[in-house]
């Protein structure tokens, strides 16, 4: 049995409304010598005030709900983290929903969280979305009393406050690089399509190379998942296909390459070049450490927090777009044609 | 404004009682043709169930709460992903809280999912916690109505549930293997002394020098805190004390030890051996792929599960231990000594 204020008010003689009060810190002018008993008596009768009704009747949690596809993927980790340690400067609390990148769980999360009251959320959406969730979560986004920010990943169409990249524009960075070093033969190991950051990067991968005079080959295009066991099959199909080169649309994908190759000898950054998307903080650290992209995770994961906490403290959406800008980290994994 | 009962019931022109029996699933006469206008209904005027008021009635919110200390540490991370798949196994989904190790958040943490009445929590506890913080989260744990169980990391004395690891084993035998290679002067990288993770690791460090007749030097001892940069700091450290080896408490902090040592040009495998604790899955593909003792976190985290449904569904608590051994993983980053 959990502790009532009425418990609380009986055992310490005091009434309800003097409890409540003060376990609320509302107001009062209750005296210090009672203030004390009450939380004497709260924390005695192990009390734990009832945080949905709390926030039922202040329309306050000081809860965040964060979703994203893998919390098991570096980038997102730390985004998460970062996240994390912002919230906490406004006195908040996370709660986080792993949807492994599925659409409708990303749904379920949403409205879980919504009927758990939570003060905000920021969404990182998932890709193995149908048409039919999509519509449905942009509705409920829509809908939505509570302010939603969208980070990373993009849900198009929709009136609502985002941070995300210019895919294209970190895509196309990576193409140039890979093509100023002789590359030509570039495979294209892509996320799930059904993220707008994954079709930006496509986009940005055929403008490179229409912009050096090079024809598209549909076959140079590898459908990954962003997960590490799709870059290990990746990595065979584009070894027959005789890339130089592969541009893989995250770092997690890029490790899997990475696995194939450290069991079939293949030598990166000397008989092929990899760039990865992400830039996490283990690719210094690998075998022929891994050139990347880098998305300004720590720049845009605040951005994210502080619109959110804005928005929650004015009571007003806001819909502004919030572009951030690419950077590439050359290391040893991509290097001059020499064949 | 949410669409309540009421709303559809009037919208419909049926009773309450109806959609509330339609909406929560339960028995009820209602024909095909009311069930798919309420059910349709509710769709169009945005209806999301009060998750909360559900639970308040059914008991169940079909919600674990999961809390951890660091969602960017690889290993918990992927602890957290593997619970995440497991639970939706039993139609259950999982909110996260992040504690930044640290005790106070720890308490808030579970103190805030007990308000938002989850079915079920996995504490995996965090190590900078006070003794009197120590002492309120034991009391709320005892007193909770909800069934938790403690993962990796245990709090003494408590008549709890728990999964943990054999960890002075695990600490003996990454001794053992840097004995057997010759070493003698080991750097013992610790995690927050107030984890018994950690004790225990430092007790079957303690005894395999004694068992191998070597004397125990306080100096090799570097306070680390499970974190990559605790691991940059300990590497110069340990360099001065002339070490030949050095043991890291986790996979983390061996990585700022390589992060260091590719600064500063050392040869880890060579001029030092490294070896960590909890086998990370990118190990492998590291510059020096890295030694380092198998937590079977798989088996752990579904055990974990296992048990924490088994309480929800019987409604009783369970205070078993299940004790996991860990396994070497040998790699290059530790090697005959050679000078």
């Amino acid at each position: 049995m959990k502790a009532t204020i009425k418990n609380i008010a009986q055992e310490c003689n005091l009434s309800k409304t003097a409890v409540s009060l003060v376990l609320n810190g509302r107001p009062n002018r209750i005296s210090e010598e009672s203030k004390l008993l009450i939380r004497e008596t709260a924390k005695k009768l192990n009390y734990s005030p009832n945080q949905i009704a709390v926030g039922l009747v202040k329309g306050r949690t000081r809860t965040i709900g964060l979703i994203l596809s893998d919390i098991s993927n570096l980038f997102l980790a730390e985004i998460a983290k970062i996240i994390e340690e912002e919230v906490k400067k406004y006195s908040y609390t996370v709660i986080f929903g792993n949807t492994g990148d599925d659409g409708h769980r990303e749904l379920e999360y949403i409205e879980e969280f919504l009927g758990k009251n939570v003060d905000g959320i920021i969404l990182l959406h998932s890709s193995d979305t149908s048409d039919d969730e999509e519509h449905r979560i942009a509705d409920v986004i829509q809908k939505s009393d509570i302010p939603i920010v969208m980070l990373d990943n993009d849900l198009e169409g929709l009136e609502i406050a985002r941070c995300i990249l210019d895919n294209k524009e970190g895509s196309y960075m990576a193409m140039t690089h890979l093509l100023k070093l002789g590359h030509r033969r570039i495979g294209s190991l892509l996320g799930p399509m059904a993220q707008c950051s994954v079709r930006d990067r496509l986009s940005g991968y055929k403008q490179a190379l229409a912009d050096w005079g090079i024809p598209f080959e549909e076959e140079l295009l590898y459908q990954g998942n962003f997960t590490i066991s799709s870059g290990v099959a990746a990595m065979p199909y584009f070894m027959e296909k005789n890339v130089d080169a592969i541009f893989s649309y995250n770092d997690m994908m890029a490790y899997g390459l990475y696995t194939y190759a450290r069991e079939h000898n293949i030598k990166i950054g000397v008989e092929v070049s990899i760039i990865g998307y992400d830039d996490c903080f283990i690719n210094n650290l690998l075998e022929v450490p891994l050139t990347s992209i880098k998305q300004p995770r720590v720049q845009m994961a605040k951005k994210a927090t502080e619109c959110l906490i804005a928005m929650i403290k004015s009571g007003k959406k806001d819909a502004q777009t919030i572009l951030f800008h690419p950077e590439l980290e050359i290391r040893k994994s991509t290097s001059v044609l020499t064949c």
